[in-house]
């Protein structure tokens, strides 16, 4: 049910003609540091570099102090305290997924946008969570004990799981944090994370999604932009709002072209250490597979939306999740499509390997990994297919009421195992999320979920076919369609009451249920476990073993100087305000208010473009001159979203709502010659909430007044 | 770079949950005449049938005259000759290709719509042609001289072929009528056509595309409607308008519910005949791989047009095709995952083989036929993915300049061909249409070439793999995009002159030629060349003789009122004026004009749903109870766009335009349970031509006045 990497977050798209220019003259393809890359870890920041480059010298106070300040947040962003009563800031498209669940028919939070002028007005998020990075310990060696070079992959992969659940038991017995252990270097190390979570968290401010999103589909990932991409929440504790030990204070200046930024964020996922046999999977199957379920997904989506208002209204977070993940994906893509991109990722490995092979003791250490992974990714591509439809989240087009009757129907068989040969999903650190999604009061709509299973069933049979033994099972004699109907119009499990008395009831409720999902959970309920260990023993426990050689070969060769691909966990990246060339083109770094309104009467009638009543009104209040985004150098990716951009002394200056369609290559590879950062500068920000919102109260405790 | 088969002709889609109950109430699932089914030839129709249902009597006389009044439409659908000076009916969205082409930047005829006052106002249509079936001759024996029992599929084929050429290139020579061999049963009979060709048609009327496709694709397929989905031509001969020797009356009265309607045109393709291991490989490979390669473009096509108004200008008609495509084919699909639809068709060719088995010598001669089809569609199978991509229309994303440059490549290497061996688009009988194309004056736009050639290079790589050695021998060492630039920016083929050129210099010029589309049509000529010809060889031809057989079997088994697929050649269709039930609710058979306005108030602001102001201005002039569409039962597909309904008397009733989403079926099955053909009445469109486009000449033109 929970997706650990964020499907709803920046990143961006369409293959620039100047791609292959632009790697020319800028991209660094190691994972080394150069120029302004990489995603750090916080306790491995790279200090010197940063030192040397911008002169801002950052001692171990800043940064925890920033570490502290920072939130990741489970609908797939990051965020920062702002504060002293436990302010939230994000970007509105993070929160976005939070204003759809509060809306009802009457109440579109994401059509008005929401402000509560009082406490007592904020509304409670339903099944939220955010974490503090509170703690963090290298435990590689933990992991690993018990796995040593003869243990096979898929006994070394249980070994670890049993390990990394027993550190994380040992964790929350001891320090009360919530604990997960991370897997870095995709296997090279494994750190220990405690976290403060928050699972009260309340609605304060978001805008209109028209001024959140200002140019729609066309302008994102494009710049110039001109969007209020930002939305507030706030932190309860025990009925109260948080007073955090850390929080960021909100800038007295502003930024100018050329200064020193900070971003502090959860990038989700990058692919930089990649070997080249894993890329082409990624570029010849898993990508194209991806995207042609995401082009179906938005094309099914629109004819939805279209048959009436409450449609729309109930699907279009789920619809602007898609789209945009549509252009990241292109993007990436196209990177992989680049000549240019491939061979410099071809040339690095080169290099690595023959490095490797000069040696006979890293040769014999390590020689072997990168067959390991390209067998590893053979077995991946035969199983995939089945691996996306039955155990990934495709199935049944994500209907939220299987998910719920998936963990049901899994929830007693889990819970018979110790704690370190269960599925990680049911292990005990991860068990107050599960029950958080499981027992969830967020509406369920049921036309919404007709349509995604009636989808997700049709999806099964053009993938598989209409005769596969497994499509016959699940459509059990009638059409989607019809499936879909006798599904949806039978279960119970939009009730949560309902889904507490099947939990509570054990493996015997769970078997004599006559719930239609139910049943249909158990019925294929061997064959997605079949298939999802396969993937763990033979793909994923191969690569990380596999993984682990490839970095030590990297520190090894380059030194210590590396960073690990992104895991949606904390990182530090650097950069500057920099505004770039295209097609012989300046691009300015800043967009101001005034701009919108140009940009508006350019575009205007075109879908995307319109300003809700509150800006059109305010037009004349405004200061014009007011810088609204900004872009910058400094890496980041899907999932940094809502990321804080600090200036030298840890204060906000900006918030990272975006990257500019050049960035999209940063999945593979790093590149500063065009790729930028979007960001809403701190001064938009606020004069939006004063002059549009009239949100005093709100922009003077931002102030700190 | 002509498709015979229709792309953008009616059809309709969604999956009705009742779809299953309406087959075993009505559907029949034989190919003999049942209820109001069959798509007859015009020199086969069933009389005694038709006079026993409806008591009409139709005589020879009645058949020519209807025939000679309907006209072929090579965009892709139907129409009729209406009046003494050669005005031809037919859909606006059939008419759109040319309005589309008739466009300028400056002058959008499917926005603003377009009205010739007088004659010399026309606009003459580049690249048309149509054609009046005037002969009909059953040339079977002929076709298949020189091929036995044991002649190779293949061999067989090329006999065909040849044989075929003989026979079109002597009708030619002796009629003066252009010839086309059609193949009908799917290779069970082969009937000579001679045509008289049209190609100097003139632009007379049309609505706006607001008014003609109202309710956009929400209501696309849908029913009630509201579309004055209507165009005039006008065929001229010698520079002036033509005498026909046939032409359709105009109802003087109208239709009501129950009255016997006749269809007169020309359905692409149905696949009723097709074997159960037929339909499986378009149910479990054609269809989810062109509704991918539909769902795509839709998305790529959107993202495009929205980057400035031109986009969305030069490339909506492409668009609506592709959209309209997309609904007929999810329709199709839907059918293929009924248990009901695939139940009955497999019961029907188990009995069909069951009597072919009982008698010993039927089965000697045909009881092979299932098994070499279900042999064919595996070597399909095989070469699906290339026949698609450098062959069938796919390739480089149905570029214009790439399909001439394809056309001057092959052309002095066919005609150094004896006229029996060459590609079917080069035989002689197929000359004229081809260097109508070839040189066809209609505007070609650099930004639309370079977005559909960079999105089908892409398309290549995602389907064959980055490192397929074709792949890289068209990408040449660039990225899709950088590669799309490079094409449509050095070629010259953009100026029709430049193309004569190339083909009046032979051989020698296109070898050394520099143009870089020519160069890359060489470069993949030859694989090409290949796919289209183990495509030709070991599927069309095996199948051509197979379903041959199975034809002689049902012809033995079921009796001589059989109907052939259709094969985008003039069909007659019957049926009556009726009404359905729906979900308990009665859908009425006729809608009104002042129903366009209660319509127009339900959806207001959602897309589609808009009229142009000549409409808006003309609601207190019309008569609001006029008919406005239609829903009658008879059987059309895709490519019966623009039939015209006559009474019983051959008079003009109505106008094909669409059928409703329960009709998709119709690819596989007919069914009169709920699936209707959907059309404009004829008063409504007299009553719109008066009252809100003022046409009185039109008007009295088409009344014969």
């Amino acid at each position: 049910m929970r997706h650990s990497t964020p499907s709803r977050t920046p990143a961006r798209l369409r293959p620039s003609s100047l791609a292959s220019v632009a790697l020319a003259a800028g991209m660094a393809l190691t994972m080394t540091a150069r120029a302004d890359e990489g995603m750090w870890l916080f306790n491995a920041a790279p200090v010197r570099e940063i030192a040397s480059r911008y002169g801002v010298s950052l001692d171990d106070a800043w940064l925890e102090h920033v570490r502290k300040s920072s939130v990741r947040i489970s609908t797939g962003g990051s965020g920062s305290i702002v504060s002293a009563d436990g302010l939230v800031m994000t970007n509105h498209h993070v929160a976005s997924d939070l204003l759809a669940k509060l809306s009802t028919k009457d109440r579109d939070l994401l059509e008005t946008g929401f402000y509560a002028k009082t406490r007592d007005q904020e509304l409670k998020c339903p099944d939220l969570e955010l974490d503090v990075l509170w703690t963090i310990e290298d435990v590689t060696s933990r992991v690993n004990q018990g796995v040593n070079d003869d243990t096979p992959a898929a006994e070394a992969g249980a070994i670890r799981r049993r390990n990394i659940a027993t550190i994380e038991d040992a964790c929350k017995k001891d320090t009360g944090l919530e604990p997960q252990v991370v897997t870095l270097y995709q296997g090279g190390q494994y750190h220990l994370y405690g976290y403060k979570r928050y699972t009260d968290v309340r609605m304060v401010f978001a805008p209109e999604q028209q001024a959140a999103f200002f140019g729609g589909d066309t302008d994102n990932f494009e710049y110039p932009r001109y969007c209020l991409d930002v939305s507030f929440l706030r932190i309860y504790e025990d009925g109260k709002p948080l007073k955090p030990e850390h929080y960021l204070k909100w800038t007295e200046g502003g930024l100018k072209e050329g200064d020193p930024i900070f971003i502090s964020g959860h990038p989700g996922t990058t692919r930089r250490l990649y070997t080249m046999d894993h890329l082409r999977m990624r570029r010849d199957m898993q990508l194209p597979s991806q995207l042609s379920r995401i082009w179906r997904s938005e094309v099914k989506y629109q004819n939805f939306m279209a048959r009436n208002a409450e449609n729309h209204r109930i699907a279009k977070d789920d619809y602007f999740g898609i789209a945009n993940g549509r252009k990241a994906l292109t993007g990436q893509l196209a990177g992989l499509l680049d000549p240019g991109v491939m061979k410099a990722k071809a040339e690095q490995e080169r290099t690595l390997r023959e490095a490797v092979d000069r040696k006979p003791e890293w040769r014999a250490k390590w020689g072997g990994a990168w067959a390991d992974i390209a067998g590893a990714e053979e077995v991946f591509r035969k199983i995939y297919d089945q691996f996306v439809l039955f155990e990934a989240e495709q199935f049944v087009g994500g209907s939220s009421t299987f998910g719920i009757a998936r963990t049901l129907v899994r929830l007693p068989e889990e819970d018979a195992k110790p704690n370190g040969e269960r599925l990680r999903e049911f292990t005990d650190a991860a068990r107050p999320s599960l029950e958080l999604e499981l027992y969830s009061p967020a509406p369920i709509y049921p036309d919404l979920e007709v349509f995604k299973v009636a989808s997700g069933l049709s999806l099964m049979a053009e993938m598989l076919g209409g005769d596969h033994p497994l499509v016959q099972k699940v459509l059990a004699g009638k059409s989607p369609e019809e499936r879909a109907h006798e599904l949806v119009s039978g279960t119970s499990l939009f009730d949560v009451e309902q889904r507490g008395k099947l939990a509570g009831g054990g493996a015997d409720a769970i078997a004599s249920s006559d719930d239609p999902m139910i049943q249909l959970a158990r019925l294929i309920d061997d064959e997605a476990r079949s298939v999802r260990k396969t993937y763990e023993d033979d793909v994923q426990a191969v690569e990380r073993g596999a993984y682990a050689k490839v970095a030590a070969a990297k520190f090894a060769v380059l030194g210590d100087s590396v960073y690990p691909d992104a895991t949606f966990t904390l990182r530090l990246s650097y950069g500057a305000v920099k505004g770039y060339d295209e097609g012989g083109q300046k691009i300015p770094a800043f967009t101001t208010i005034g701009g919108t309104f140009d940009r508006l009467h350019e575009r205007l009638g075109q879908e995307g473009f319109t300003l809700p009543n509150s800006w059109l009104s305010a037009q004349n209040r405004l200061n014009k001159d007011t810088p609204f985004n900004f872009v910058c150098t400094g890496d980041i990716i899907g999932g940094n979203s809502g990321s804080p951009i600090v200036g030298a002394q840890g204060e906000v200056v900006g918030l990272v709502f975006d990257g500019n369609i050049q960035s999209l290559v940063y999945d593979t590879a790093y590149t500063d010659a065009q790729a930028r950062t979007v960001a809403v500068d701190a001064r938009g920000i606020l004069e939006a909430l004063d002059k549009v919102y009239g949100a005093k109260d709100l922009v003077r405790e931002i102030k700190g007044k």
